[in-house]
C-alpha cells in the first residue's frame, strides 16, 4: 500500500498541546468575563442550508463561502460567521428565549481566504450579542464587556474607536450620491489606515468622482461631529466606570460587513499594528430576514488569532508551559517494580494531587525523565531496588535539577 | 425580499444555553480527569484532504463521509472521527512530540447518518489516545482513565467489557474461514445484544455457513478463554486500584471499526440500554499508513450524546439551571434613575460579585424580574424614587419570593 503523505490543507492548522494551552487560557478568560456580564453560551451547527448564509456577507462573502451539495443533494454551506446563525436562532426560537437574549458563541468559521495574505481558512470566532434591545445602553454594555475582556487578558493600552454608520448617509444628500455607491464609499474610507489619505482619494476617484469631489468627500468626513447616538454611548461608558482614555468617537471608522445599521466600533491595541483585535456594531435589520418581526441586535466579535498574536507580541501570557495539571511523573524502574510504582501512584493520587504513571516499563529512566521535562511536569518519582528495600522513594525536582531519597510521607511534603 | 425560513438541516442541532450548560459540565469534568492522567489537548482541522480520511473507516465510512471539491478544486472531506487525524498528526510531527504522546481531543465530527435511526449528522467526540507505547500498561491506563471519568460524572453501576480481537483469528484455522470473511463475522457477532443469538446465527448463514456451522462458530466463541493480553490488562487494572466489579473479559465483544488490531473494550451503563457510552481499543497499524515507521497506539472515545442521555436518564446532573454566573440583576426603574442603577452595579461588581445590568430602561419592572427568573439569577436589585431618596435598595430573592428594602451595605450581606 502506498504511504499517504501526512499534510494539512493550506490555511488549516493543527494545534499541538503547547499552542492549545494558550488558546484555552484565552477562551477560559473570555468565557468568564462574558458570563459575568450575563452572556450565555450558544452553539449552532457547522453546516447550514446554503440559503440561510448566502447573500448576507456581500459579494466577497458569497465568493469565499465553502458550499457544496451533501449526499442528499441539499445545497449546504459551512458556517461563515456566528452572527447570521444567531439571527436564524433568534427567529426560530423567539418564544423560548429570554429577551433580551444575551448569548456568546465560541466556534470555528470557514472562509476560502487568500492564504498568501497570511489569512486562515479555518479560524475561531468569539462573539457576544444582545438580541431584542434597541436601547443604546446595550451598545454601551457590549463595548464595556469587550473592554473588560481585554483588561482580563492583560491589555493595558488600547482604544475603542466608535462610530455610527448613519453619519455616512448625509453624503447621499450633500453630494447627491446614488444609493449603490454608499457601501463602496464606506469600504474605501475603511482602508484609510492601510492605504493612506492619497490612496483613499485615488480609490474614490475610481467610483466616478473627480479628484476634487473625492477630496471634498474625504475632508467632509473628517469634520463630522459625533451624532447624538454616539454621545449617548460615550456617556453610558463613563457611567459604567470605563476609563475615558480607552474609547473615543472616530468618524472614519466604517467596518466591512454589510449588515451593520448604526453603531460600529473597533479596538486597536498599542504596539500591535496588524489590525483591530475586536470589533462590532448594531445590526437591526438582519434578524428580520428570517422573521416577520423586526428584532434589534448589537454585538462584538474578537479576532481570536489576532488576540493571541497581540498577547504574544506584548508578552501577556503567563508561563503556561510550566503549569501542567500533572504534578508528578511516577517512573517505572522495570517490569518487576511496576506493582510498587503503581502503589506509589495510588498513594499520591489519594491526597488529591495529580500523578501520571509512565507507560512503558521497558524504557530507560533517562528517557522517562526527559519525557516529564518535555511535558513540563515538575517532579519525577522513582522506586528502584534500593528504594524498594528501604521503603523510600527518590524524588527529582526537574526545575532546579535536585533530587533526594526520602520516605513516602516526606515526599508528600516536598511535592 | 422573501423571508427565508429559519431551519436547521436534519441531523444538525442548535444548543441553547440550558443545554450548553449540561454539555459544558460534562466537557469540563472530562477535561479535568483527562489532564490529571497526563493527557494534553490537541485540535485538528475540520477539513482534511480526502485521501487522508478515505478508506480508513470501511465501506460504510466512505459512504457516510461528507466530501466535496473546494473552491480550489481540491478534494476535501469533513472530519469523520478524531483518530485518523491523530494518526496523521503523529506521523507529521513525530520528532516534535513527547513520546508516548498522550493527547485528548474534544471536537465535532460529521457523518451523513440515517437520521431516522435517531442518529445525528454532527456530533461531539471526546477521545483520549496514547501514541508510541506498545505496552499493555497503556491499554490498562486508558481503561482506568475512562472509568475515572465515568465516576467523576456520577456513574456508579457500569461494566467495561474487554476483549482482544485476536481471539477471532483462531476461527480461520479452526473453521478454515477465508480472510475476507473474518471482519464480516466479527461484525455479525457484534450485533448479539441487538438481534439475539438466533439473529446472529441467521446472519452468519448468509455468509455461506450452514446453520450447523454457524451454530458451532457461535458456541465456540462463547467458550473462548481470556488470552494472556487480556489477563495482563485485568491484572494491571487491579493494581491500579480499579474496583474489580467494574470490568471483565467478554469474548463476544467485537466493535465495528476496521482499524483495531488487538485490545478492544466497551462500557455499558446499568439502567441505560441504548448502547455503550464509551469504548476503544488498540490500533497498531493505523499510523503506519502515514509513516514509514510502525507506531503502536491505544485509545478510548466517549459517545458524548449518549453520556448526556445516560446522565439524564439516571438523574446525575446537578441543578445547573440554578447556578448561573450572575448573582444579581440590577433592574432599571426608568431612564432618569439609570445613572443611580449603574452606580449600584459598579458598587456590587467592586466586591467581586457578578452583576448584570438590565438592558432596556423602558421595560416594566415585572418584565425585568421575569427575565432574571428565566435566566436563573437569584437576586434582583431595584432603585426606584423612594430608594433614591432614602439611599436604599430593594433586593428581591427570586428563589424564595422574598424582598426587603435596606442600605447598600446591608444588601451586600444578603447577597
Amino acid at each position: 500500500m502506498n504511504k499517504i503523505e501526512p499534510r494539512t490543507l493550506k490555511g488549516f492548522r493543527d494545534f499541538l498541546p503547547a499552542q492549545m494551552r494558550k488558546r484555552q487560557y484565552v477562551i477560559n478568560t473570555l468565557k468568564q468575563v462574558f458570563e459575568s456580564y450575563g452572556f450565555e453560551q450558544l452553539e449552532t451547527p457547522a453546516l447550514e442550508y446554503e440559503e440561510i448564509l448566502s447573500g448576507k456577507y456581500g459579494e466577497e462573502g458569497d465568493k469565499l463561502m465553502y458550499r457544496f451539495k451533501d449526499n442528499g443533494d441539499r445545497l449546504v454551506a459551512l458556517r461563515y460567521d456566528q452572527t447570521v446563525p444567531l439571527a436564524r436562532v433568534a427567529a426560530q426560537y423567539l418564544n423560548e428565549l429570554p429577551l433580551p437574549f444575551k448569548r456568546y458563541q465560541i466556534s470555528n468559521v470557514w472562509r476560502g481566504e487568500n492564504t498568501q495574505a497570511g489569512r486562515f481558512r479555518e479560524f475561531t470566532q468569539c462573539d457576544i450579542d444582545t438580541i431584542g434591545s434597541a436601547n443604546l445602553l446595550s451598545d454601551a454594555q457590549t463595548i464595556a464587556c469587550t473592554i473588560a475582556c481585554l483588561k482580563a487578558l492583560g491589555f493595558e493600552k488600547f482604544k475603542v474607536l466608535i462610530n455610527d454608520r448613519n453619519v455616512f448617509t448625509y453624503f447621499k444628500t450633500s453630494f447627491d450620491i446614488e444609493n449603490e455607491k454608499l457601501i463602496p464609499i464606506i469600504r474605501i474610507v475603511d482602508k484609510l489606515k492601510k492605504i493612506g489619505e492619497e490612496g483613499v482619494i485615488g480609490e474614490l476617484a475610481t467610483l466616478g468622482f473627480s479628484e476634487d469631489q473625492a477630496s471634498e468627500i474625504f475632508s467632509k468626513i473628517k469634520e463630522i461631529e459625533a451624532p447624538e447616538s454616539v454621545n449617548k454611548i460615550l456617556s453610558y461608558l463613563k457611567n459604567l466606570g470605563v476609563d475615558e482614555g480607552l474609547f473615543e468617537f472616530y468618524p472614519l471608522l466604517a467596518r466591512g460587513l454589510d449588515y451593520y445599521t448604526s453603531t460600529i466600533f473597533e479596538i486597536e491595541v498599542d504596539g500591535y499594528e496588524t489590525g483591530s483585535v475586536a470589533g462590532g456594531g448594531r445590526y437591526d435589520e438582519l434578524i428580520g430576514m428570517f422573521s416577520n418581526q423586526s428584532i434589534p441586535a448589537v454585538g462584538a466579535a474578537f479576532g481570536f488569532d489576532r488576540v493571541i498574536e497581540a498577547m504574544e507580541t506584548l508578552n501577556l501570557f503567563p508561563d503556561l508551559t510550566k503549569v501542567p495539571n500533572v504534578r508528578v511523573l511516577v517512573c517505572v524502574f522495570n517490569e518487576e517494580l511496576l506493582a510498587k510504582s503503581i502503589e506509589l501512584l495510588n498513594y499520591i493520587r489519594k491526597t488529591g494531587l495529580n500523578a501520571e504513571l509512565y507507560d512503558n516499563p521497558a524504557d530507560k529512566l533517562e528517557k522517562q525523565i526527559k519525557y516529564a521535562d518535555k511535558k513540563g511536569i515538575m517532579y519525577a518519582a522513582i522506586i528502584g531496588p534500593d528504594e524498594l528495600n528501604t521503603n523510600t522513594v527518590t524524588i527529582k525536582n526537574l526545575r532546579i535539577k535536585d533530587q533526594q531519597t526520602i520516605s513516602w510521607e516526606d515526599m508528600l511534603k516536598v511535592i
